[in-house]
């Protein structure tokens, strides 16, 4: 952590300092991306890509539908900017190389909440993705807390490893945990709550305590991100980051690939359907040719077959439905 | 325009169809890009960066401080995430290639008013910006219609064209309009809005039948993107993109080379104050050795002095207030 006066700064809010000088408070407080020719002050950054090619992608997360000041740190919600966006781009086979972060708050908001963000953003690519960094942003003002991250990856000359190059007999891989982060959405949603079912920060924390591994692996997702690299080195076939949930994913490959992915269920864990189910775990799913060794941190959880497009546990078919940005959200902002 | 039974799909709202639907009906009106090596469908793009680094920038748009519905079409809010995004891209000296566009709206959104949003985004590319295609996203839902753009450019094998190459002697030159989009803002606030000040469509219509090319200037700006890498071939020594306004732009520069900027009167048109004020041009504001001829599209300004961070005009110091973001919004949404 970076030391500052807390005594007056904490309760300086966007309104009272002016663009600039929040700025000058985050950027020290930033991850350095090893991929940066040039950083933060001009119109654009300039980013290596020593491959002639960058992976990219992005992800917005807006406070109501995606997360909750009640039950996130500014901290935590850097952190799962950070990782959910980086597992993206691991799931590529790509090493993460950087970032750039727009955020957009009330004016209201303390200054001190911008700088648990970028504490959260570094700690992160520090832990997970060392060299990748933010090399560019934008502020702004609205209504409710919002960060849209973009990140980069390198190749490093590998083939993207795609959806669609699943092939039957292969073997289907994890690397990651399963299930554990939407047990977590659910604790907090049960027990993190007040009488009348609004997030409340004090209930919150009671239920961290009790129930650390599952909160955590919700709020401040640790994915596997150096499995990506890693699995593309090996010949995985076909990859994914495990966003909406195991069966879900799953479905994805199956269909991109047009073949099917047969689950053991013994290989899921005591708890079947809720590893099948819970999203945001960010694990890596892969399938490899069944001659290859798994890489570190992968193990086998079923294999491909001919059922085309279909998602199988013990070879039965499994049906469940798929999480929607636009109906999954009941309009509350916590 | 691509059509669409609009008698059957006017009506629908993101709530009604699921995000697969949408994205369906999203993609073919999106521009390509001819930089895609892998498009959106996986985690994450694949784009060409042939010379070994890519150009990057991102910004974020929310209804409320920075557009209006009452006033921009979803078509005016697509060209104008893409045309200032690009702008900065092109102030790089680097040519635009791609954009990855986040966009998060209410549940009760038309479907129609995201795919206005794409038909602008590339409606805009094809006319500024040929080539320069979407290869990513991300779709989630809000209290405020939210966009999110990240833009990629080219630099061929040039430099960057940084703010802090100015020399004493250098030709000031502009290249795109002056003080045009501010006045545009000005006369929606004053013709725009109803009687107790809240933006107005009807009203809005009649100040744009009135005001067309102030108020174009303003919703649906025409960066000279051509103008970018043009300068940098020519051997400009600073570039920025003018969105705050030339003074405050300028004292950017002045700031960064540690030079001074002095404009002559004369060359900013009848109305001084406006041209040196108004913001979101989008115009690009470049210093030129003194041998070298213009490029196309460029005027001078001005000179480059010895008045290290200060920006004058007709040798006299200039001063005036500067735009942030958490100051300059009432909190209306409009």
């Amino acid at each position: 952590m970076i030391a500052a006066d807390e005594s007056t700064r904490s309760t300086e809010t966007l309104n009272d300092v002016s663009e600039i000088a929040v700025l000058e408070r985050l950027f020290p407080r930033l991850p350095a991306s090893s991929a940066q020719l040039l950083g933060p002050g001009d119109d654009a950054a300039v980013v290596a890509a020593p491959d002639g090619r960058f992976v990219v992608t992005t992800d917005m997360m807006i406070q109501g539908p995606d997360f909750r000041l009640a039950w996130s740190t500014p901290h935590d919600l850097g952190w799962k900017a950070a990782a959910t966006n980086l597992s993206d781009v691991a799931a590529m086979g790509a090493r993460p190389t950087a970032l750039v972060v727009a955020i957009a708050a009330p004016p209201s908001t303390p200054v001190s909440v911008l700088e648990g963000i970028a504490d959260g953003l570094r700690e992160c690519c520090e832990a997970l993705a060392p060299g990748c960094g933010v090399v560019g942003g934008d502020l702004s003002a609205s209504d409710a807390l919002t960060l849209a991250v973009t990140a980069f990856g390198d190749l490093e000359g590998r083939d993207p490893v795609r959806r669609s190059g699943a092939r039957v007999g292969d073997v289907v891989a994890l690397a990651g945990r399963l299930g554990e982060a939407g047990l977590g959405l659910e604790l907090l949603f049960r027990f993190g709550v007040d009488d009348g079912g609004v997030p409340d920060a004090e209930r919150a924390r009671a239920a961290k305590a009790q129930y650390p591994e599952q909160i955590a692996a919700q709020l401040t997702p640790v994915p596997p991100l150096e499995c990506g690299p890693a699995a593309a080195l090996a010949g995985a076939t076909a990859m994914l980051d495990v966003s909406d949930g195991l069966a879900i994913d799953a479905g994805r490959i199956a269909r991109a690939s047009g073949v099917g992915i047969n689950f053991v269920s013994g290989a899921l864990g005591a708890r079947v359907e809720v590893a099948l189910g819970g999203g945001e775990d960010h694990g890596l799913l892969a399938t490899f040719p069944p001659h290859v060794s798994l890489p570190d941190g992968f193990r086998a959880l079923g294999v491909v077959t001919a059922a085309a497009g279909e998602v199988l546990v013990d070879g039965e078919p499994h049906t469940q439905g798929g999480w929607d940005p636009y109906r999954g959200w009941d309009g509350a902002a916590g």
